[in-house]
């Protein structure tokens, strides 16, 4: 009965989408910005800043990648935020996470313009969305990108029983608040729990983001459940695949999302939207 | 079975060691303060203004009551509010709601210094909150109300499975922050939720905080439970009461709070201890 959802095809639909906001948004003399700072050598982080500015300047968004040697002062790089948090050609700034040990990363980040904040990771910003504030701000893209899949695939949330396993600050916490503010009954569960099947046996809705193999397997849910796996990992044999037992949880779930290809491809197509609604919002 | 939790004597408890602390922190020239702003004439909110500026003198904590009449504009309410914003020997500001329709009460209110926000309703302080910000910021005075009834109940709350019921900003979000952030396993439910026994059957630890009669029956809970009750409603016979069934659940629950005499007088007692810890931290 499951049908899988398709966050590559849907990421390519809202990267379209995106490309004409991009155009309507320089027809008025805004051309959305996205500045990159990475700070060191670590390879996964250049791959990763290396795909956004590709993806940035696929989609017509300028995009500034600027590169900073291993050692680098943490002074050196408020110098640089500093003066993108001060261009106003400058839409959105996104920090590479790790930065190198002997800088306070937590305090550099603390630094970005909150409206300048892609990643929707300030304080003041996941204040607004706890508070389900009736403004414009940036939200953390991975759940962001998760309410466009239940949105296209017109997934019901309202009074839906929805459960979150992790209560990290860039996934787990900002999915509840999310969900939420949807109106869901929504539990938030530690991602090391034992029984899990206690919490998820009558879910209408899981988001895994444990980061750890067999978080849920085939006895732990009901038919026609919802499955949303954030997760990344290495199985046994060398594979990617995420949080969930796919396989078995494919013909029990009336909606799953594959590893990969399902929320990772969301993600970065929600942070290029979301330059461009910062860029928009910046407009007033 | 039933062991009543007693707010009177807590939050006399409280009242006393906050009454040590002020002396402490005047030993060393910090002299705590608490400003209330109050404009117009509603004769609820003259009573609970009085009741806090009583019990703040009883406590050796300055208190400044600002009554401005109905008529006072937002411009004069956010003159004296500035001011109180500057005034270093002002800790604590706290404008009481409701101000009267003709000024924009969220919006006045937002303008509180974060660092003397007493009531811990500021965006900037829910998103500490809300991210569990290793650092000193304040808090909604019932829910950590709350959290200081189980904490000297002793009872445990990692691992445990809590519901709170209501999401209110106030009561709801910041339990249920305050409760995921202690490790508990919390689901977050609509207060207008209809097969409520669905969700808090087999909970350890229930809020409620719906204001509405008979929210947890007898037959929606296991024995056992804790119950935390937030409501104040007027029953049938006028008489005051909680949200749950109080009577029905004595015999079930391990602990239970009444009404009147278990979450209300802990909330200002609360909000003492909170104008207390402001004066302290500002010290820094």
């Amino acid at each position: 009965m499951s049908n899988i959802i398709d966050g590559r095809m849907l990421a390519k639909k809202m990267n379209q989408q995106t490309t004409d906001m991009v155009s309507e948004l320089k027809s008025r003399g805004t051309s959305p910005c996205l500045a990159v700072i990475i700070v060191g050598n670590d390879q996964a982080s250049h791959r990763y800043v290396r795909s956004k500015n590709k993806k940035a300047t696929q989609l017509g968004i300028k995009s500034i990648v600027k590169e900073m040697p291993e050692e680098t002062s943490e002074q050196e790089v408020l110098q640089v935020l500093d003066e993108y948090n001060n261009d106003d050609k400058i839409n959105a700034i996104l920090i590479q996470s790790p930065l190198p040990k002997h800088i306070n990363e937590k305090y550099v980040m603390s630094k970005i313009n909150p409206e300048k904040d892609v990643d929707g990771f300030q304080v003041i910003n996941s204040g607004k969305l706890f508070l389900n504030e009736p403004t414009n701000y940036p939200v953390a893209c991975t759940p962001k990108g998760i309410m466009t899949m239940f949105n296209e695939y017109g997934i019901e949330l309202k009074g839906k029983k929805a459960v979150v396993i992790g209560r990290s600050t860039i996934v787990g916490r900002p999915m509840a608040a999310l969900l939420i503010n949807a109106g869901a009954e929504v539990m938030v569960i530690n991602h090391y729990v034992s029984n899990i099947s206690d919490y998820t046996k009558d879910a209408d809705i899981i988001v895994s983001a444990t980061g750890k193999l067999h978080t849920v397997t085939e006895n732990d849910v009901k038919d026609g459940v919802v499955i949303i796996d954030v997760g990344q990992n290495v199985d046994e044999n060398g594979k990617l695949v995420g949080d969930v037992d796919y396989d078995d949880l494919r013909s029990k779930a009336s909606y799953i999302t594959p590893v990969p290809g399902g929320v990772g491809p969301m993600t970065i197509a929600t942070l290029m939207r979301q330059t461009v609604e910062l860029a928009k919002w910046s407009e007033k």
